[in-house]
């Protein structure tokens, strides 16, 4: 697989970005990766790291994507911009897919002018892993489409259960529908309607999940608009920065504290690692006609490497394309109840 | 001041509602309690404990509302529960409050019916406190109405406004509207109408604030529709828990660990009570035209007792009338802009 990666993307690029690719081809030999950026930069970040030079491409972009860009702004004034042209080798057939920790928007909004969705895909949506007691779970969509349709619900458990199923290789994912209670008739307008299409769905919906069992790890794929999913996934990335912010407060303010502090660091660590959005490598941009995978702005090194693995995996199983078939193969349960 | 207790509501009632009480007039010589519900069971609960029994008076109560009835079937079959008349207390002038650890669906539905809205008040909103790593803010709507318009999260920012600063105690709060970022573009079809309405009102509104802001401290006063502001405390409560397991988990498994664990016990006693929403004393039904108060279901003692205290102060303020103030002087502004 050769993967084309934004190495201008992110808050620590090109720095981590030439890290991740450099661990990536070290450590996977059927990854090779296309850095495409600002060449000479690119150039001088390779300078003296260990790898095989025959696996990493460079290809020039001489624009970089802001942070504060808008994406038509983008996609009008920025054509040779490292997003622009990593997802065109997508599109070209030059590259099997495509990372970036960039601005989220515009790579959505630019995956979606160059590759458009797979067939039968009304929006496509940004899922993301999150941790629990057990295994992570699939959360979308996490901000690519604020106002959603039950039938947008619809299409987002077939395409989270695909991916659930082909890459976290889980048989029969459990999806559940983000919402106020149990009941089915408890939510709002929106979830009470794509309750009744995915309990007809040909899915292993187990009906709704409350805000409170997200982390018990009782479902593999939990649906929701972008606007509550973006709320989720940022009221818990703030509130466990806050919580073990305060801990560390209460800790270090006694002698005894400090002492204890230093015993349990392991402990901290491996809670940290447990919870760690670097381990699970980026979130697909699903219902895209291709492999596009975006990462955390905060990305290390080791989440770049991991997206790199996602990417490859993700157009290894053809996902975009077993996506389109579970919608096709839905279509006329799904309409006989709406 | 004399509030109305539910003895019958919450996980752990009546002995829980009971030892809340007692406290109360021990500990607060300006507030007595009614105690509402199975006298026989009361009596026999306030046996043996030592309280001016002057100050403490039972009211029978022969239904209770179980957490399985709706709101509807409470109303139409219950008339004699304890919920009902508690608040029925309240309309007739012979209680100043009301507090319930009960079904938070019918406390607000009975409240609608027997004490109906603040003049001026289109729909009432459940306000609760949430930890920060500074001081606590108010969330509003945390579930009495999924479904919002524009024109109701203003009137929750009025709400919000005056509570917080009769009975927190805080000049000028800081408003914000939860969005998904923080631009007045950000947001869906129903946070970008409010804001052009909140930026008009005589409130000190500071614009949106993201998911991850919840827990800085940055606002006193954060405005949702009740389904976003229900799935963010209850993703709050779950990912508490579920950190405090995995730390637990992560620091008992290594033999260092255990001790460091005896050592900081007290560290993490004292974070629970930083963030334990015992301390906080229940939700206020805001809008409702009486000081009605949620307390949690599992709540404590202590936090019944803080429940009580809170009713007494919303009721010696008149809160429910300074909201129609707040509501009526308003109007003209927001009124511009719709």
């Amino acid at each position: 697989m050769l993967i084309a990666l934004d190495a201008m993307g992110g808050d620590h690029a090109p720095t981590i970005t030439i890290e991740g690719a450099v661990d990536t081809v070290n450590e996977h030999s059927d990854i090779d990766v296309i850095l495409v950026g600002n060449e000479p930069l690119l150039r001088q970040g390779l300078q003296g790291k260990r790898f095989d030079p025959g696996r990493i491409i460079l290809r020039h972009a001489s624009q970089v994507v802001e942070m504060h860009d808008s994406p038509s702004t983008a996609i009008r004034k920025k054509k040779d911009s490292s997003i622009r042209i990593g997802i065109g080798l997508v599109k070209a057939g030059e590259a099997d897919g495509f990372v970036s920790a960039g601005h989220s928007g515009v790579v959505m909004a630019t995956s979606l002018l160059l590759l458009g969705t797979s067939k039968g895909v009304d929006r496509p949506a940004i899922a993301t892993l999150m941790p629990t007691l057990k295994d992570p779970f699939i959360l979308l969509d996490v901000g690519a489409n604020v106002d959603c349709k039950p039938e947008n619900l619809l299409q987002f458990g077939l395409m989270g259960s695909t991916y659930c199923r082909l890459v976290l290789e889980r048989a029969e994912p459990k999806v559940a529908l983000l919402s106020i209670g149990e009941e089915d008739t408890k939510g709002n307008e929106l979830t009470k309607e794509a309750f009744k299409l995915l309990k007809n769905a040909p899915l292993n919906f187990i009906g709704n999940v409350e805000g409170k069992d997200l982390f018990t790890g009782r479902a593999d794929v939990i649906l929701c608009d972008g606007f509550i999913g973006n709320i989720a996934l940022k009221v818990s990335e703030g509130l466990a920065e806050a919580i073990l912010k305060m801990l560390k407060q209460e800790i270090t303010s006694g002698s005894a504290g400090r002492l204890g502090y230093l015993m349990l660091k392991p402990a901290f660590r491996n809670f940290k690692k447990r919870t760690d959005y670097d381990e699970y490598g980026g979130a697909p941009l699903l219902g895209i006609n291709g492999a596009c995978i975006i990462s955390h702005g905060r990305s290390t090194s080791k989440a770049i490497k991991n997206a790199l693995r996602v990417a490859a995996d993700y157009a290894r199983k053809r996902v975009f394309e077993e996506i389109s078939m579970a919608i096709e193969t839905s279509s006329p349960v799904a309409s006989v109840d709406t």
